[in-house]
């Protein structure tokens, strides 16, 4: 039923799991992606864009408006992350041209319409730097009560980019401070979430099985991926870190949360893009976002294979 | 053989587990106690300092100079734990008159003359904030290459005190910010550590079955120790932090180790007091401190349970 | 000659100077007022918007865009000006109800699209808080080369605000950091300039000799804002501080200026929002703005008067 | 009489300026000058001790204990000023080989023993980095309630060092802060108003005249000073910062001063060391240091030539 489809907008910067968690929403049938934004991140703006444009191309996804949004944090100096997801953000498979044009609105603007001409009824979906969100929230304050839930990839107990910051987080915690402070119900899926989603060859093995275009594509992008977090972190596989999010929205029972108190640390020498989460609930203070514990990991991968097979009819 | 005993100085703020350090080292044929020397954390360091008379005076120690240091952080002002150790810092164990006074050297000048005068063979184990030892080192720069090692209790990969802090660094980052950075070499037991070492009621067990006063004592302030953990932090025990310090000086090989970047966050808005752990070498800068990352239980309260028996002579 | 008038867009706040910024402008034939946006500061937005459509009324400016925008600073907490400029953020004056409207487009979108069309020959002249002026760089940073040169009303060797801080580079320092860093030239009318723009009695008979509407109401505008800097400040008259920045877009000579390095702080305890100018090049660091440091107070006072005039036929 | 004379300690770091106000305070009869302690700034403290002691040497005073103090600040890297003192602190005049040697006791402990011995009626007057104050008070609370009075030398409405910190805060704003909180009274000589102790070539004519070794000495100090002042800072002269601080504990009315609210910057990018003054009063907050406004020339550099001729009996 039309009805019961959670509207949502993913907010990204693809970034091979990026690309994976459009995908999965895109071939999941209780969704209804209302947009794609794309902001810096793993790469450039510019790169990220175009990558978003490419995925649509692989997945045959037409009417899925694309748009370019921030090309750099609201503060601080750009951060890329070439090391994990190579020179153009989506290094490793061979890509099309894409023959869908980016939208003319900006990410920013883009997100603020759909919002205010919604029922509040839209889910955002980051899993980039937050820096559209908080833009957007900024320029239009009136958005924040029109926004259902956000439901994030981003930060953790520990970080990735350094030793207590994830790398969405460090790369503009000013605007992830906006974000977690807008009072919007919030759901954190962080590193301790998805490094639960890491790839096993089992895995890889049944998607390639799927073999149509778009599950070759992924299987592409995780042989890249999984060689990346290998070489930089010593991991067996890839961890598809955004693909979770997405997976929530898709149903909600994917993960066991906790309701804590989470700060973003901006001042920190050594911990600046931290978020700070009482788990202890030392702090007293009252919780303020949804974070995300365990993975029921079969129910996940389940919903990602289900997705991929979708485009063997889709396209 | 005398040559063999480890000599160390004890740098304090009893403090219940503090205490329990105190009295291990004592305990201890092999550990050589130069002197015991107090600071403000637990307790103001009045208290602190009177504590430590005490638990002499409980064990019949006679001849361990003992001396007051610091009344406060280097540069903020002054947070005691009088919800975890009581109003006097040691509440719970009736407690004697120490018949032994202090020393009239502050305790900075006690730890300058100790490592002056020695062959750079001095070991020191702080156990609270490192108000004095930071003190020492810019009064007199010169005790830094004559510091054996240094083997503290503190810090950890997240907190107790604030979500990311511990509280003895917490309460003065910026002394421990100067002894991390001092170059000399350290070995920290924190949390992850001394988590490891929470009494069972079989230990409290063992240590009743002992049955002479400093046993007695040590029971005591467990009881009172495990209800305020439980009350605050919802452990089955209490943690017997600062006695895992000592036990290392006593045999190393009760902590596995791992030579990590260890820095201290002294600016961070929730994070202050952080010791921020590089566990998976993301940052590439030089390992500068010795995590302890497990215990050897059973060697650990071996060594507890042989030095309070030793008392059952020594008294 | 057409071709000689100088384009500028005001960015403001009103606020009494900011409406006698507005009205100089807008009176004097070789200034081309192509928009004015407004920004949260002396007022909330929603207040200084309607404050500029109301100085439009009674100056009968009918073609100039009139935009809303920042609701508050890029990431901190907004900060109003009521000790000084009343409730409403104009107070003092009667004013009518404005037959415009705010043009449908945001503060920041005027910007970027005034910009993009132009020929690079736009002149910002922003005299509030730079906060719409730092969102339209970040979301369309390639205005960033089409700015002619921007002539703003801020900051200062000490503040008003705070000790350190003036006003408007108080309430959002990140905003003006973005702005000093951008690399567009910059001419910074701080408070040694405009502290020389004091109305005397002398100036208001000038004034009230006019006598015509704008006139009359700028002469209301004077005497509460005078009032007020007397009862705050101490001061014998009203800082016209907005309209500075005007005048140097009619006649540059109205300044003497000096090129410094000028660095924003945002870190500060008590100094955040400061304009760090140094003074005596103890830096070595390349200068970056262009630092008005006398004004010509004749020629200044006879711009206003003869502005004024002007509106005795226009209206 | 001897009960009117003020008794001193000047904390320095020789330094020509500070050896001018050993001289000042050694050649004045009503200063009973306890003990000089020395500090890290101008130059190491190895060095400034020594030139401490060559002082007196020149001097001819035997009996003042000279100390030696911390060798850096209290959290941060030692920065020194070779560009203004040369590599020795005091370059420029032919030295001495002193005779005296320095006290055993550390600069801190002579501070804490003369303070605690004392009736409460020392001076401070510190004339360097606030390091041995602060880490006094740190030591020993007890001595806080002691001091009568803290005259320093130090900040300013702007800086010198950077622009907007002096160089004695700058070194250890940490430290400067231990000192403007603790309730002492203070006066402090900023540079508003050390910059109106700049010497003439009247002035130097005038000390010239004096023919003693002592005058002849200070000569030397001011060529060599005038020339670096002249050549960093395009001055006309050499400012004589230090002796400033002890002309007002000789003769209170030497300065016009103002009772405000100054604020240490520990924290700011661009500010740190800065002292903050409340000069109008924005704040609201309590005054808490009484700050020299205007200097009596005439009776200052008569203070100082009247002090170079007692030299011409007393050796």
């Amino acid at each position: 039923m039309e009805q019961t489809k959670r509207k949502i907008i993913i907010d990204c910067d693809p970034g091979h799991d990026d690309a994976i968690a459009i995908l999965l929403a895109a071939g999941s049938p209780n969704i209804d992606l209302r947009a794609i934004t794309t902001v810096a991140g793993n790469a450039e703006v510019e790169k990220t864009a175009i990558n978003a444009l490419k995925v649509c191309e692989i997945a045959g996804l037409k009417d899925i408006p694309v748009a370019r949004g921030a090309a750099g944090p609201l503060t601080r100096k750009r951060e890329t992350a070439p090391s994990i997801h190579g020179e153009s953000g989506m290094e490793g498979p061979s890509l099309p041209i894409p023959r869908q044009t980016l939208v003319k609105d900006h990410a920013v603007d883009v997100i603020i319409e759909e919002l205010l001409s919604s029922k509040g009824d839209i889910t955002l979906v980051p899993v980039g730097p937050l820096t559209n969100i908080a833009l957007a929230m900024r320029k239009e304050p009136l958005i924040i009560p029109k926004i259902k839930e956000i439901v994030l990839m981003g930060g953790g107990m520990s970080g990735n980019w350094t030793p207590a910051a994830e790398f969405n987080i460090f790369v503009d915690p000013e605007a992830a401070n906006i974000v977690f402070e807008s009072g919007v119900p919030i759901t954190m899926a962080g590193l301790e979430l998805t490094h639960q989603a890491v790839t096993t060859p089992e895995i890889i093995e049944q998607i390639q099985a799927i073999s149509n275009p778009v599950s070759e594509f992924v299987v592409e992008l995780l042989q890249y991926f999984s060689k990346t977090y290998k070489d930089e972190f010593g991991f067996s596989g890839a961890p598809i870190h955004d693909a979770c999010a997405v997976a929530y929205c898709i149903d909600p029972t994917v993960f066991t949360t906790k309701k804590l108190r989470v700060d973003i640390e901006t001042k920190g020498e050594f911990t600046s893009g931290m978020t700070v989460i009482d788990i202890n609930g030392v702090t007293g203070r009252e919780p303020n976002v949804n974070v995300a514990m365990e993975l029921d990991k079969e129910k996940f991968w389940n919903m990602l294979i289900n997705a991929l097979k979708h485009y063997s009819q889709a396209i």
